[in-house]
Protein backbone atom coordinates (compact mmCIF):
# COMPACT_ATOMS: atom_id res chain seq x y z
CA UNK A 1 0.00 0.00 0.00
CA UNK A 2 1.26 3.58 -1.14
CA UNK A 3 1.50 6.50 1.39
CA UNK A 4 -1.00 8.13 -0.22
CA UNK A 5 -3.28 5.19 -0.20
CA UNK A 6 -3.10 4.48 3.54
CA UNK A 7 -3.11 8.56 3.85
CA UNK A 8 -6.64 8.13 1.92
CA UNK A 9 -7.93 5.57 4.17
CA UNK A 10 -6.95 7.53 7.75
CA UNK A 11 -8.68 10.22 6.34
CA UNK A 12 -12.10 7.92 5.18
CA UNK A 13 -12.33 5.78 8.19
CA UNK A 14 -11.09 9.24 10.89
CA UNK A 15 -9.14 6.60 12.24
CA UNK A 16 -5.36 5.64 12.78
CA UNK A 17 -6.30 2.40 14.63
CA UNK A 18 -4.11 -0.26 14.33
CA UNK A 19 -4.87 -3.58 15.40
CA UNK A 20 -2.94 -6.16 17.15
CA UNK A 21 -3.83 -9.61 16.36
CA UNK A 22 -1.83 -10.72 19.23
CA UNK A 23 -3.78 -13.63 19.81
CA UNK A 24 -2.09 -15.81 22.21
CA UNK A 25 -4.32 -18.91 22.21
CA UNK A 26 -4.71 -19.46 26.13
CA UNK A 27 -6.55 -16.26 26.03
CA UNK A 28 -8.96 -17.15 23.24
CA UNK A 29 -12.31 -17.60 24.49
CA UNK A 30 -13.40 -21.17 25.49
CA UNK A 31 -16.12 -21.69 22.77
CA UNK A 32 -14.11 -20.41 20.08
CA UNK A 33 -11.57 -23.21 20.93
CA UNK A 34 -14.02 -25.80 21.84
CA UNK A 35 -14.04 -28.82 19.00
CA UNK A 36 -11.75 -26.84 17.10
CA UNK A 37 -7.41 -27.57 15.87
CA UNK A 38 -5.27 -24.83 17.14
CA UNK A 39 -5.25 -23.93 13.57
CA UNK A 40 -8.50 -23.18 13.17
CA UNK A 41 -9.43 -21.79 17.00
CA UNK A 42 -6.39 -18.68 15.90
CA UNK A 43 -8.10 -18.44 12.69
CA UNK A 44 -11.67 -18.22 13.66
CA UNK A 45 -10.67 -15.57 16.62
CA UNK A 46 -9.20 -13.39 14.41
CA UNK A 47 -11.58 -13.51 11.92
CA UNK A 48 -14.21 -12.82 14.13
CA UNK A 49 -11.97 -9.84 15.71
CA UNK A 50 -11.25 -8.28 12.19
CA UNK A 51 -15.29 -8.61 11.27
CA UNK A 52 -16.02 -6.72 13.98
CA UNK A 53 -13.25 -4.10 13.98
CA UNK A 54 -12.63 -3.59 10.41
CA UNK A 55 -15.05 -0.19 10.11
CA UNK A 56 -12.75 1.46 12.62
CA UNK A 57 -9.32 0.12 11.69
CA UNK A 58 -6.76 1.23 8.89
CA UNK A 59 -4.01 -1.52 9.82
CA UNK A 60 -4.20 -5.02 11.49
CA UNK A 61 -0.74 -6.10 12.85
CA UNK A 62 -0.37 -9.47 14.20
CA UNK A 63 2.61 -10.13 16.25
CA UNK A 64 4.65 -12.95 15.11
CA UNK A 65 5.53 -14.48 18.36
CA UNK A 66 1.85 -15.31 19.19
CA UNK A 67 2.06 -17.36 15.99
CA UNK A 68 5.50 -19.34 16.34
CA UNK A 69 4.95 -19.95 19.77
CA UNK A 70 1.96 -22.59 17.90
CA UNK A 71 4.44 -23.83 15.59
CA UNK A 72 3.42 -25.06 11.98
CA UNK A 73 -0.50 -24.73 13.18
CA UNK A 74 0.07 -21.13 14.25
CA UNK A 75 1.93 -20.14 10.89
CA UNK A 76 -0.61 -21.82 9.22
CA UNK A 77 -3.13 -19.66 10.83
CA UNK A 78 -1.08 -16.19 10.45
CA UNK A 79 -1.14 -17.17 6.73
CA UNK A 80 -4.62 -18.12 6.77
CA UNK A 81 -5.17 -14.53 8.57
CA UNK A 82 -3.74 -12.29 5.77
CA UNK A 83 -5.45 -13.82 3.41
CA UNK A 84 -8.62 -13.17 4.67
CA UNK A 85 -7.78 -9.87 5.38
CA UNK A 86 -7.10 -9.56 1.55
CA UNK A 87 -9.92 -11.15 0.43
CA UNK A 88 -12.00 -7.96 1.95
CA UNK A 89 -13.16 -5.42 -0.01
CA UNK A 90 -11.81 -2.95 2.11
CA UNK A 91 -8.06 -1.84 1.61
CA UNK A 92 -6.33 -2.41 5.09
CA UNK A 93 -2.69 -1.91 5.97
CA UNK A 94 -1.27 -4.95 7.30
CA UNK A 95 2.52 -5.08 9.39
CA UNK A 96 4.00 -8.23 10.53
CA UNK A 97 5.34 -7.58 13.53
CA UNK A 98 8.23 -9.32 13.36
CA UNK A 99 11.38 -6.87 14.47
CA UNK A 100 13.56 -9.33 11.81
CA UNK A 101 17.09 -8.05 9.98
CA UNK A 102 20.09 -10.03 9.83
CA UNK A 103 23.18 -9.38 7.37
CA UNK A 104 22.10 -8.42 3.79
CA UNK A 105 21.81 -11.77 2.30
CA UNK A 106 19.59 -12.87 4.68
CA UNK A 107 17.37 -9.51 5.09
CA UNK A 108 16.70 -10.15 1.60
CA UNK A 109 15.03 -13.40 2.01
CA UNK A 110 12.93 -12.38 5.19
CA UNK A 111 11.77 -9.39 3.07
CA UNK A 112 10.56 -12.40 0.39
CA UNK A 113 9.29 -14.13 3.50
CA UNK A 114 7.22 -11.07 4.47
CA UNK A 115 6.62 -9.10 1.24
CA UNK A 116 5.33 -12.40 -0.21
CA UNK A 117 2.65 -13.42 -3.11
CA UNK A 118 0.29 -14.69 -1.19
CA UNK A 119 0.40 -18.24 -2.12
CA UNK A 120 4.00 -19.51 -1.02
CA UNK A 121 4.71 -16.79 1.61
CA UNK A 122 1.70 -13.84 3.09
CA UNK A 123 1.85 -10.51 1.46
CA UNK A 124 2.14 -7.87 4.40
CA UNK A 125 2.31 -4.43 3.55
CA UNK A 126 4.93 -3.55 6.53
CA UNK A 127 7.65 -5.38 8.74
CA UNK A 128 9.07 -4.49 11.62
CA UNK A 129 12.86 -4.20 11.83
CA UNK A 130 15.20 -4.05 14.25
CA UNK A 131 18.04 -1.44 13.75
CA UNK A 132 21.09 -2.89 15.66
CA UNK A 133 22.83 -4.03 12.60
CA UNK A 134 22.86 -1.16 10.57
CA UNK A 135 22.13 -0.26 6.82
CA UNK A 136 22.83 -3.26 5.07
CA UNK A 137 20.30 -5.34 7.17
CA UNK A 138 17.64 -2.83 6.52
CA UNK A 139 18.11 -1.52 3.22
CA UNK A 140 16.60 -4.98 1.97
CA UNK A 141 13.14 -4.47 2.79
CA UNK A 142 13.18 -0.90 1.05
CA UNK A 143 13.35 -1.81 -2.26
CA UNK A 144 9.31 -2.82 -3.10
CA UNK A 145 7.06 -0.64 -4.54
CA UNK A 146 4.06 0.04 -1.81
CA UNK A 147 6.28 -2.13 0.75
CA UNK A 148 7.51 -0.62 4.38
CA UNK A 149 9.95 -1.02 6.57
CA UNK A 150 9.27 -0.02 9.99
CA UNK A 151 11.95 0.56 12.14
CA UNK A 152 12.29 0.55 15.93
CA UNK A 153 13.28 3.70 17.02
CA UNK A 154 12.05 4.03 20.93
CA UNK A 155 10.25 1.25 22.19
CA UNK A 156 7.45 1.10 24.90
CA UNK A 157 8.91 -1.26 27.62
CA UNK A 158 11.50 -1.29 30.69
CA UNK A 159 14.12 -2.41 29.04
CA UNK A 160 14.38 0.69 26.27
CA UNK A 161 16.47 2.23 28.81
CA UNK A 162 18.85 -0.45 28.61
CA UNK A 163 20.30 1.20 24.95
CA UNK A 164 18.08 3.47 23.29
CA UNK A 165 18.76 5.99 25.69
CA UNK A 166 23.00 5.98 25.77
CA UNK A 167 24.06 9.38 24.87
CA UNK A 168 26.46 9.91 22.35
CA UNK A 169 28.26 13.24 20.57
CA UNK A 170 24.98 12.49 18.13
CA UNK A 171 22.29 12.81 20.72
CA UNK A 172 20.51 9.35 21.90
CA UNK A 173 21.22 6.03 20.31
CA UNK A 174 17.27 6.42 19.72
CA UNK A 175 17.95 9.76 17.65
CA UNK A 176 20.76 8.42 16.15
CA UNK A 177 18.75 5.56 14.86
CA UNK A 178 16.33 8.36 13.21
CA UNK A 179 18.86 10.79 11.99
CA UNK A 180 20.87 7.52 10.07
CA UNK A 181 18.24 5.53 8.73
CA UNK A 182 16.09 8.41 7.17
CA UNK A 183 19.06 8.86 4.62
CA UNK A 184 18.59 5.10 3.75
CA UNK A 185 14.84 5.31 2.98
CA UNK A 186 12.46 7.80 2.31
CA UNK A 187 8.54 8.70 3.74
CA UNK A 188 7.10 6.54 1.58
CA UNK A 189 9.21 2.99 2.13
CA UNK A 190 9.76 3.95 5.97
CA UNK A 191 8.31 4.37 9.31
CA UNK A 192 9.09 4.17 13.04
CA UNK A 193 7.84 2.60 16.35
CA UNK A 194 7.63 5.46 18.87
CA UNK A 195 6.69 3.63 21.94
CA UNK A 196 3.57 5.89 23.24
CA UNK A 197 4.83 5.67 27.04
CA UNK A 198 6.82 8.24 26.01
CA UNK A 199 4.61 10.74 24.05
CA UNK A 200 6.66 13.48 25.73
CA UNK A 201 9.40 12.40 23.32
CA UNK A 202 7.10 12.80 20.32
CA UNK A 203 8.14 16.32 19.34
CA UNK A 204 11.76 15.91 19.67
CA UNK A 205 11.33 12.79 16.99
CA UNK A 206 8.73 14.73 14.72
CA UNK A 207 11.59 17.16 14.62
CA UNK A 208 14.05 14.71 13.18
CA UNK A 209 10.95 12.86 11.02
CA UNK A 210 8.60 15.35 10.46
CA UNK A 211 7.08 13.37 7.38
CA UNK A 212 7.50 9.89 8.23
CA UNK A 213 4.54 7.47 9.61
CA UNK A 214 5.06 6.45 13.22
CA UNK A 215 3.65 3.29 14.40
CA UNK A 216 3.02 3.92 18.20
CA UNK A 217 2.42 0.72 20.44
CA UNK A 218 1.38 1.18 24.03
CA UNK A 219 -1.59 2.89 23.63
CA UNK A 220 -4.40 0.89 26.05
CA UNK A 221 -2.80 -2.21 28.03
CA UNK A 222 0.43 -0.69 28.25
CA UNK A 223 -0.95 2.99 29.05
CA UNK A 224 0.41 5.64 26.60
CA UNK A 225 -2.27 8.54 26.37
CA UNK A 226 -3.77 8.67 23.10
CA UNK A 227 -4.39 12.43 23.24
CA UNK A 228 -1.06 13.43 23.60
CA UNK A 229 -0.05 11.04 20.85
CA UNK A 230 -2.15 12.81 18.30
CA UNK A 231 -0.92 16.17 19.79
CA UNK A 232 2.58 15.65 18.75
CA UNK A 233 2.64 13.42 16.15
CA UNK A 234 -0.22 14.25 13.82
CA UNK A 235 1.18 15.25 10.64
CA UNK A 236 -0.76 16.35 7.07
CA UNK A 237 -0.51 12.51 5.82
CA UNK A 238 -1.75 11.39 9.16
CA UNK A 239 1.54 10.64 9.95
CA UNK A 240 0.41 7.42 12.75
CA UNK A 241 -0.49 4.29 13.33
CA UNK A 242 -1.94 4.00 16.78
CA UNK A 243 -1.95 0.39 18.22
CA UNK A 244 -3.82 -1.09 20.31
CA UNK A 245 -3.60 -5.23 20.96
CA UNK A 246 -5.34 -6.73 24.50
CA UNK A 247 -7.05 -3.77 24.93
CA UNK A 248 -9.33 -4.41 22.04
CA UNK A 249 -8.80 -8.39 20.99
CA UNK A 250 -9.25 -9.46 25.09
CA UNK A 251 -11.55 -6.86 26.08
CA UNK A 252 -13.78 -9.83 27.00
CA UNK A 253 -13.09 -13.12 26.88
CA UNK A 254 -16.48 -14.49 27.32
CA UNK A 255 -18.63 -15.06 24.15
CA UNK A 256 -19.08 -11.48 23.56
CA UNK A 257 -15.06 -10.60 22.84
CA UNK A 258 -16.01 -9.89 19.04
CA UNK A 259 -18.99 -7.15 20.61
CA UNK A 260 -16.84 -6.11 23.14
CA UNK A 261 -13.55 -5.59 20.68
CA UNK A 262 -16.05 -3.96 18.19
CA UNK A 263 -16.86 -1.07 21.29
CA UNK A 264 -13.48 -0.35 22.16
CA UNK A 265 -12.15 -0.19 18.44
CA UNK A 266 -15.18 2.06 17.73
CA UNK A 267 -14.15 4.42 21.59
CA UNK A 268 -10.56 4.89 20.37
CA UNK A 269 -11.85 5.86 16.61
CA UNK A 270 -14.53 8.20 18.01
CA UNK A 271 -11.14 9.87 19.75
CA UNK A 272 -9.12 9.95 16.96
CA UNK A 273 -12.13 11.12 14.59
CA UNK A 274 -12.16 14.25 17.49
CA UNK A 275 -8.91 15.01 16.93
CA UNK A 276 -9.15 14.35 13.15
CA UNK A 277 -12.38 16.77 12.87
CA UNK A 278 -10.05 19.33 14.25
CA UNK A 279 -7.17 19.06 12.31
CA UNK A 280 -7.73 17.84 8.84
CA UNK B 1 22.73 -28.32 26.35
CA UNK B 2 24.33 -27.53 29.51
CA UNK B 3 27.79 -25.45 29.44
CA UNK B 4 29.66 -28.78 30.90
CA UNK B 5 28.27 -30.83 27.95
CA UNK B 6 29.11 -28.09 25.31
CA UNK B 7 32.66 -28.52 26.42
CA UNK B 8 32.89 -31.98 26.51
CA UNK B 9 31.77 -32.17 23.15
CA UNK B 10 34.48 -29.36 22.29
CA UNK B 11 37.68 -31.52 23.64
CA UNK B 12 36.04 -35.08 22.03
CA UNK B 13 35.49 -33.73 18.61
CA UNK B 14 38.95 -31.69 18.96
CA UNK B 15 36.31 -28.72 17.16
CA UNK B 16 34.59 -25.72 17.56
CA UNK B 17 32.57 -25.90 14.65
CA UNK B 18 29.34 -24.33 13.51
CA UNK B 19 27.57 -25.27 10.53
CA UNK B 20 25.31 -22.44 9.50
CA UNK B 21 22.11 -24.64 7.43
CA UNK B 22 21.68 -21.78 5.22
CA UNK B 23 19.94 -23.62 2.58
CA UNK B 24 18.38 -21.32 -0.35
CA UNK B 25 16.46 -23.55 -2.41
CA UNK B 26 18.33 -22.03 -5.05
CA UNK B 27 21.35 -23.02 -4.23
CA UNK B 28 20.41 -26.47 -3.67
CA UNK B 29 21.74 -28.75 -6.11
CA UNK B 30 19.87 -29.59 -9.15
CA UNK B 31 19.43 -33.52 -8.33
CA UNK B 32 18.76 -32.79 -5.04
CA UNK B 33 15.77 -30.82 -6.24
CA UNK B 34 14.47 -32.82 -8.86
CA UNK B 35 11.11 -34.56 -8.43
CA UNK B 36 10.98 -33.35 -4.77
CA UNK B 37 8.59 -30.46 -3.19
CA UNK B 38 10.59 -27.45 -1.66
CA UNK B 39 10.22 -28.71 1.55
CA UNK B 40 11.60 -32.01 0.92
CA UNK B 41 14.31 -30.74 -1.24
CA UNK B 42 15.26 -28.75 1.75
CA UNK B 43 15.16 -31.43 4.09
CA UNK B 44 17.48 -33.86 1.93
CA UNK B 45 19.71 -31.51 1.35
CA UNK B 46 20.18 -30.70 4.93
CA UNK B 47 20.17 -34.61 5.55
CA UNK B 48 22.79 -35.07 3.48
CA UNK B 49 24.71 -32.06 4.52
CA UNK B 50 24.61 -33.10 8.56
CA UNK B 51 25.79 -36.75 7.53
CA UNK B 52 28.36 -35.50 5.73
CA UNK B 53 29.98 -32.75 8.48
CA UNK B 54 28.79 -34.45 11.22
CA UNK B 55 32.27 -35.98 12.65
CA UNK B 56 33.72 -32.34 12.55
CA UNK B 57 31.07 -30.19 14.11
CA UNK B 58 29.90 -29.32 17.38
CA UNK B 59 26.80 -26.94 16.72
CA UNK B 60 24.51 -26.44 13.64
CA UNK B 61 23.06 -22.97 12.82
CA UNK B 62 19.85 -22.84 10.78
CA UNK B 63 18.85 -18.95 9.91
CA UNK B 64 15.47 -18.57 9.76
CA UNK B 65 14.95 -16.18 7.18
CA UNK B 66 16.11 -18.76 4.60
CA UNK B 67 13.47 -21.55 6.07
CA UNK B 68 10.53 -18.39 6.16
CA UNK B 69 11.47 -17.39 2.81
CA UNK B 70 9.47 -20.75 1.55
CA UNK B 71 7.08 -20.07 3.62
CA UNK B 72 5.15 -23.13 5.73
CA UNK B 73 7.00 -25.86 3.16
CA UNK B 74 10.59 -24.03 4.49
CA UNK B 75 9.27 -23.94 7.98
CA UNK B 76 8.26 -27.51 8.23
CA UNK B 77 11.79 -28.40 6.63
CA UNK B 78 13.21 -26.57 9.51
CA UNK B 79 11.34 -28.36 12.22
CA UNK B 80 12.15 -31.72 10.33
CA UNK B 81 16.08 -30.92 10.25
CA UNK B 82 15.99 -30.39 13.96
CA UNK B 83 14.29 -33.40 14.51
CA UNK B 84 16.50 -35.49 12.50
CA UNK B 85 19.67 -33.82 14.37
CA UNK B 86 17.45 -34.96 17.51
CA UNK B 87 17.43 -38.09 16.41
CA UNK B 88 21.14 -39.23 15.83
CA UNK B 89 22.77 -40.39 18.37
CA UNK B 90 25.52 -37.67 18.78
CA UNK B 91 24.52 -35.14 21.14
CA UNK B 92 24.91 -31.67 18.54
CA UNK B 93 24.25 -28.14 19.63
CA UNK B 94 21.50 -26.74 17.42
CA UNK B 95 21.38 -22.94 17.09
CA UNK B 96 18.41 -21.11 16.10
CA UNK B 97 19.55 -17.72 13.82
CA UNK B 98 16.79 -15.90 14.59
CA UNK B 99 17.66 -12.58 15.66
CA UNK B 100 14.41 -11.70 17.81
CA UNK B 101 13.03 -10.15 20.62
CA UNK B 102 10.63 -7.85 21.80
CA UNK B 103 8.96 -7.14 24.81
CA UNK B 104 8.89 -8.98 28.03
CA UNK B 105 5.54 -10.83 27.45
CA UNK B 106 6.19 -11.81 23.35
CA UNK B 107 9.85 -12.64 24.09
CA UNK B 108 8.28 -15.08 26.29
CA UNK B 109 6.29 -16.62 23.79
CA UNK B 110 9.36 -16.77 21.05
CA UNK B 111 11.02 -18.85 23.83
CA UNK B 112 8.63 -21.19 23.65
CA UNK B 113 8.65 -20.83 19.95
CA UNK B 114 12.17 -22.02 19.51
CA UNK B 115 12.55 -23.81 23.22
CA UNK B 116 10.02 -26.58 22.41
CA UNK B 117 9.57 -29.98 22.57
CA UNK B 118 10.56 -30.89 19.39
CA UNK B 119 6.86 -31.74 18.82
CA UNK B 120 4.50 -28.66 18.13
CA UNK B 121 7.87 -26.33 18.29
CA UNK B 122 11.51 -27.94 17.79
CA UNK B 123 13.87 -28.01 20.47
CA UNK B 124 16.75 -25.73 19.96
CA UNK B 125 19.37 -25.38 22.64
CA UNK B 126 20.09 -22.05 21.37
CA UNK B 127 18.62 -18.38 19.62
CA UNK B 128 20.09 -15.51 18.81
CA UNK B 129 18.85 -12.12 20.43
CA UNK B 130 18.50 -8.50 19.03
CA UNK B 131 19.73 -6.69 22.05
CA UNK B 132 18.45 -2.72 21.18
CA UNK B 133 14.72 -3.64 22.90
CA UNK B 134 17.09 -4.41 26.44
CA UNK B 135 16.54 -6.21 29.27
CA UNK B 136 12.95 -7.36 29.23
CA UNK B 137 13.41 -8.69 25.72
CA UNK B 138 16.26 -10.86 26.86
CA UNK B 139 15.56 -12.46 30.33
CA UNK B 140 12.86 -14.72 29.00
CA UNK B 141 15.32 -17.03 27.00
CA UNK B 142 17.58 -17.21 29.95
CA UNK B 143 14.90 -18.70 32.59
CA UNK B 144 15.56 -22.22 30.77
CA UNK B 145 18.15 -24.57 32.13
CA UNK B 146 20.41 -25.90 28.90
CA UNK B 147 18.76 -23.58 26.86
CA UNK B 148 20.91 -20.42 26.18
CA UNK B 149 20.31 -16.79 24.41
CA UNK B 150 22.81 -15.79 21.94
CA UNK B 151 23.34 -11.93 22.35
CA UNK B 152 24.08 -10.02 19.04
CA UNK B 153 27.44 -7.86 20.26
CA UNK B 154 29.74 -6.66 17.10
CA UNK B 155 27.96 -8.13 13.74
CA UNK B 156 30.58 -9.03 10.96
CA UNK B 157 28.67 -6.80 8.47
CA UNK B 158 28.86 -3.26 6.85
CA UNK B 159 26.14 -2.14 9.23
CA UNK B 160 28.01 -2.95 11.83
CA UNK B 161 29.05 0.20 11.84
CA UNK B 162 26.16 2.38 11.88
CA UNK B 163 25.54 1.95 15.17
CA UNK B 164 27.45 -1.00 17.62
CA UNK B 165 30.57 1.21 17.26
CA UNK B 166 29.00 4.20 18.71
CA UNK B 167 31.08 6.17 21.42
CA UNK B 168 29.39 6.87 25.16
CA UNK B 169 30.52 7.52 28.36
CA UNK B 170 30.77 3.53 28.66
CA UNK B 171 32.33 2.73 25.96
CA UNK B 172 31.25 2.06 22.42
CA UNK B 173 27.42 0.61 21.97
CA UNK B 174 28.75 -3.06 21.65
CA UNK B 175 30.31 -2.77 24.97
CA UNK B 176 27.83 -1.17 26.68
CA UNK B 177 25.97 -4.45 25.67
CA UNK B 178 28.20 -6.79 26.71
CA UNK B 179 28.86 -4.96 30.11
CA UNK B 180 25.06 -4.71 30.67
CA UNK B 181 23.78 -7.80 29.53
CA UNK B 182 26.31 -9.97 31.24
CA UNK B 183 24.60 -8.62 34.55
CA UNK B 184 21.61 -10.60 33.14
CA UNK B 185 22.24 -13.67 32.83
CA UNK B 186 25.82 -16.36 33.15
CA UNK B 187 28.11 -18.16 31.59
CA UNK B 188 25.54 -20.77 31.77
CA UNK B 189 22.75 -19.30 30.15
CA UNK B 190 24.39 -16.58 27.60
CA UNK B 191 26.48 -16.12 24.41
CA UNK B 192 27.58 -13.42 22.26
CA UNK B 193 27.70 -12.71 18.85
CA UNK B 194 30.86 -11.53 17.56
CA UNK B 195 31.84 -11.10 14.36
CA UNK B 196 35.51 -12.84 13.07
CA UNK B 197 35.94 -10.07 10.22
CA UNK B 198 36.75 -8.07 13.60
CA UNK B 199 39.29 -10.61 14.81
CA UNK B 200 41.37 -7.52 16.00
CA UNK B 201 38.41 -6.77 18.60
CA UNK B 202 38.33 -9.90 20.27
CA UNK B 203 41.09 -9.15 23.10
CA UNK B 204 38.81 -6.33 24.25
CA UNK B 205 36.00 -8.71 24.18
CA UNK B 206 37.75 -10.94 26.04
CA UNK B 207 38.38 -8.63 29.01
CA UNK B 208 34.33 -7.85 29.06
CA UNK B 209 32.77 -11.24 29.18
CA UNK B 210 36.54 -13.63 29.73
CA UNK B 211 34.27 -17.08 30.30
CA UNK B 212 30.92 -16.56 28.13
CA UNK B 213 31.18 -18.40 25.14
CA UNK B 214 31.39 -16.61 22.07
CA UNK B 215 29.29 -17.49 18.24
CA UNK B 216 31.97 -16.26 15.47
CA UNK B 217 30.30 -15.78 11.87
CA UNK B 218 31.90 -14.59 9.63
CA UNK B 219 34.68 -17.09 8.90
CA UNK B 220 34.72 -18.79 5.28
CA UNK B 221 33.01 -17.21 2.54
CA UNK B 222 32.94 -13.57 5.33
CA UNK B 223 36.43 -14.08 5.19
CA UNK B 224 37.58 -13.99 8.74
CA UNK B 225 40.90 -15.41 10.05
CA UNK B 226 40.14 -18.62 11.89
CA UNK B 227 43.51 -18.85 13.78
CA UNK B 228 43.14 -15.32 15.20
CA UNK B 229 39.52 -16.14 16.15
CA UNK B 230 41.24 -19.13 18.48
CA UNK B 231 44.01 -17.51 19.95
CA UNK B 232 41.96 -14.34 20.80
CA UNK B 233 38.95 -15.80 21.56
CA UNK B 234 39.38 -19.65 23.39
CA UNK B 235 39.16 -20.08 26.98
CA UNK B 236 39.45 -22.85 29.74
CA UNK B 237 36.25 -24.17 28.22
CA UNK B 238 36.52 -23.69 24.72
CA UNK B 239 34.23 -20.48 24.54
CA UNK B 240 33.90 -20.71 21.21
CA UNK B 241 31.44 -21.73 18.26
CA UNK B 242 33.07 -20.61 15.14
CA UNK B 243 30.97 -20.55 12.15
CA UNK B 244 30.76 -21.85 8.30
CA UNK B 245 27.88 -21.59 6.05
CA UNK B 246 28.35 -21.30 2.31
CA UNK B 247 31.67 -22.45 2.30
CA UNK B 248 30.61 -25.42 3.74
CA UNK B 249 27.33 -26.14 2.54
CA UNK B 250 27.51 -24.66 -0.91
CA UNK B 251 31.60 -25.85 -0.81
CA UNK B 252 30.02 -27.40 -4.00
CA UNK B 253 26.52 -27.25 -6.09
CA UNK B 254 26.97 -30.41 -8.14
CA UNK B 255 26.55 -34.26 -7.30
CA UNK B 256 29.25 -33.87 -5.36
CA UNK B 257 28.18 -31.18 -2.51
CA UNK B 258 28.10 -33.59 0.07
CA UNK B 259 31.78 -34.80 -0.02
CA UNK B 260 32.79 -31.39 -0.69
CA UNK B 261 31.00 -30.54 2.52
CA UNK B 262 32.68 -32.87 4.23
CA UNK B 263 36.11 -32.26 2.71
CA UNK B 264 35.42 -28.36 3.69
CA UNK B 265 34.40 -29.05 7.43
CA UNK B 266 36.93 -31.67 8.02
CA UNK B 267 39.58 -29.28 6.94
CA UNK B 268 38.63 -27.03 9.29
CA UNK B 269 38.65 -29.14 12.21
CA UNK B 270 41.73 -30.19 11.34
CA UNK B 271 42.69 -26.30 12.14
CA UNK B 272 41.16 -26.31 15.06
CA UNK B 273 42.43 -29.31 16.20
CA UNK B 274 46.09 -28.35 15.63
CA UNK B 275 45.33 -25.36 17.72
CA UNK B 276 43.24 -27.47 20.70
CA UNK B 277 46.26 -30.04 20.77
CA UNK B 278 48.72 -27.23 21.58
CA UNK B 279 45.96 -25.44 23.88
CA UNK B 280 43.95 -27.99 26.00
Amino acid sequence: MTRQELTDIIFAKKSVLCVGLDSELSKIPAHVRAGRSVEDAIFEFNKAIIDATLPYTVAYKPNLAFYEAKGLAGMSALYRTVSYIRSLKEPVFIIADAKRADIGNTSRLYASAFFGDGISTPDFDAVTIAPYMGVDSVSPFLGFEGRWAVLLALTSNPGANDFQMIESADGQLFEKVLQQSKTWGNESNLMYVVGATRAEMLKKIRSIVPEHFLLIPGVGAQGGDMNEVLKNGWNKSGGLLINASRSIIFASTEDDFALAAKTEAERMQKEMEAFINQNM
